[in-house]
């Protein structure tokens, strides 16, 4: 069993660091307490519901701010790509461009540039690849993006990284894992040199693949340079959950407790919980609002495909456990018809309450390891969201 | 000049009744009051927001609300189509089953039968068609479109009515407007036997296309049956503005004076404001939410089309006259990007704003009218409407 207060920042004299470990849940390696960023205090664990186009999907900041969300997290590649920079420096920055005043974190677009554009080549110096919206050619130096996101003025910044695929080789992977590492030391050195003072944090990312040699190589380089906090990277991209969980918790062991960690793009609600259990404080991913756009709700118990003819009639709402505004007022029969009918109240809707449902998830796990219960809270959620609903 | 009078509902000893003309402009023919309906007074001249399929397109009811939208309309026909009679009374009636509490007029469909569907046969009896959704062959007599309007539990319901195209010939529109008789005296005399005391209120509409001896029958027939609120349909049909206009003002002189007058389908701002100059009390259009799901906003000024190139750096609102939450918190710039990339967000702020120009519109002409200076504010409105910003 752990020390109890073996993660938590003790010392009085000290001054009050911009990361607190408050409370350890102590029957697993979850935690919670506070983040400081240039827009704010945040509560951790935390979700980042993502605004890729610097809008959150179907909803506006109105809504974001209904939600009680405390961060949200857009895109360097995309928002270079559409609107471009001159849009966004006219705009006064990301965060007035969409009219959002509480903490950004900026994925680099590492992962797009890999994934999303056909990629041309890739050097030590960067990446040269096609847009996916227009097919222009672009280069991004790990400086480049450095300097993006100044522009976007986002609160957290995220280095150029390179993603490796699954399934790919070791000497792949280990490519990769030291390219990240290189455009690593020149992102901190490049925003050290250029932005002295900057309030404008710098996560790290771990790279490596499913190879625990190279997870480890790679933790050990990217905290020897020393970020604001560390994201591992790279997981979550078609490998089976076994593996990525057993990659994750074998990462855990390396990052230093008084840091945020950050598991990139996961996952499902059950996915994120065990995450928390194995240490991590930060999320994002789409999914609530692409599953929310496709027909889909997140409930206690499960998730249900409210387009389907078995909720014709249906009078409940989309949970009967949530309060959010669609389930106050509309019902799943109402919510079929409009998905039905293509029209965008149901997307929004659906969008609204699948972010609720995330939020309000980071909420009762944030009070369960408040209040030293987090593995019973893991086990009644659990058991409550496998059990659907009788037909 | 008319008598300032001459319109208003004057003797104390009646009770109070559900039309009250208060106001008359005096220089013109626009006049203003309040109407009656089971789920509230509306004040007239008013715009209906349109929700075809049960949603105003892009809006919530919330948004509505917070637009003080008095009124909404939506369509039987489409109603009927999806999600169907029996989800609508399984959710408890139209009201319910959206979430708006306030009065909603329903369209009959007469208007959809004849345009959107692919027309089958038509007879005295009734009209076959197929389905535009599923190719489904159906058949509505005006007695199935009252039972459905029941069961949808409008505060008014239209009853149907045959549309005839522009242009047609004069035995075309007389066989038209003869049937929309027979089927007027058929309906009013089912809801009166079928719905003793019901308090949904039934309008007629007057046919007739753009020949004014057909408008003249129909106007004379149509109200000699009685009903509460006079509509005049086919107008909006493809005709020359002009020749909508000169029709308008011929039916207009052979309309009661002490019931609703509502001008269906019309239309774009300054034809609204020329038809309340011309007496008319209700309107109803799909413009607002469908040019802006077009990229296009309606401004003091005129017409913008937002997703040009001309706006791509643009820090203004959409409407610098304008206070909704859309321009309060967004730029032009930002809501270009968002209809560029597709964004909901940018179609739902459009819309938005949309609504709530026509929904202002419309308490400035009370306004006006209440103040007896109707002919100006039509003059000023229309000088500023017509001069576009400056590049």
């Amino acid at each position: 069993m752990m020390d109890k207060t073996d993660h938590i920042n003790q010392d009085s004299k000290a001054p009050i660091p911009d990361f607190q470990v408050r409370d350890l849940d102590g029957s697993s390696r979850a935690r919670s307490g506070v983040f400081r960023t240039a827009r704010g205090w945040i509560d951790f664990p935390f979700f980042m519901p993502v605004g890729t186009n610097a809008t959150v999907k179907t909803l506006s900041v109105e809504d974001l701010s209904d939600l009680d969300a405390q961060i949200i997290l857009s895109n360097a590649y995309h928002l270079f790509m559409r609107p471009g920079p001159a849009v966004i420096k006219a705009g006064g920055g990301l965060h007035k461009f969409m009219g959002w005043d509480k903490p950004i974190l900026t994925d680099s677009g590492g992962y797009q540039v890999f994934s999303l554009s056909k990629l041309r080549k890739v050097t030590d110096e960067g990446a040269e690849f096609q847009s996916h919206v227009d097919g222009t050619t672009h280069f991004f130096t790990p400086e480049d993006i450095i300097v993006f996101q100044g522009v976007l003025g986002s609160d957290i910044m995220m280095l150029l990284d390179e993603c490796a695929p699954y399934p790919c080789d070791h000497a792949h992977a280990q490519r990769a894992q030291k390219r990240t590492t290189l455009w690593a030391r020149r992102s901190k050195e490049f925003h050290v040199k250029n932005s002295p003072g900057s309030k404008q944090l710098l996560f790290g990312i771990i790279q490596g693949a499913t190879f625990k040699d190279l997870r480890k190589q790679s933790a050990e380089d990217i905290i020897g340079i020393g970020f604001d906090g560390y994201a591992v990277g790279g997981l979550s991209v078609d490998e089976p959950p076994e593996v990525m969980f057993e990659i994750l918790e074998h990462v855990e062991q390396f990052l230093p407790k008084d840091k945020p960690r950050y598991l990139m793009g996961v996952g499902m609600p059950d996915q994120i919980v065990k995450a928390v259990s194995l240490g991590i404080d930060m999320f994002d991913t789409s999914i609530p609002t692409r599953y929310g756009r496709n027909g889909s709700a997140f409930t206690s118990r499960g998730r249900i495909t409210v387009r389907n003819a078995q909720y014709t009639l249906d009078q409940k709402p989309l949970d009967e456990r949530c309060d959010c505004f669609a389930c106050n007022r509309y019902t799943r029969s109402y919510i079929r018809h409009l998905v039905n009918t293509k029209e965008i109240l149901g997307l929004r809707l659906l969008s609204y309450h699948n972010v609720h449902f995330y939020l309000r998830l980071m909420r009762e796990i944030r009070f369960a390891i408040q209040e030293r219960r987090f593995s019973q809270f893991q086990k009644e959620f659990l058991s409550l969201y496998n059990s659907p609903e009788q037909a």
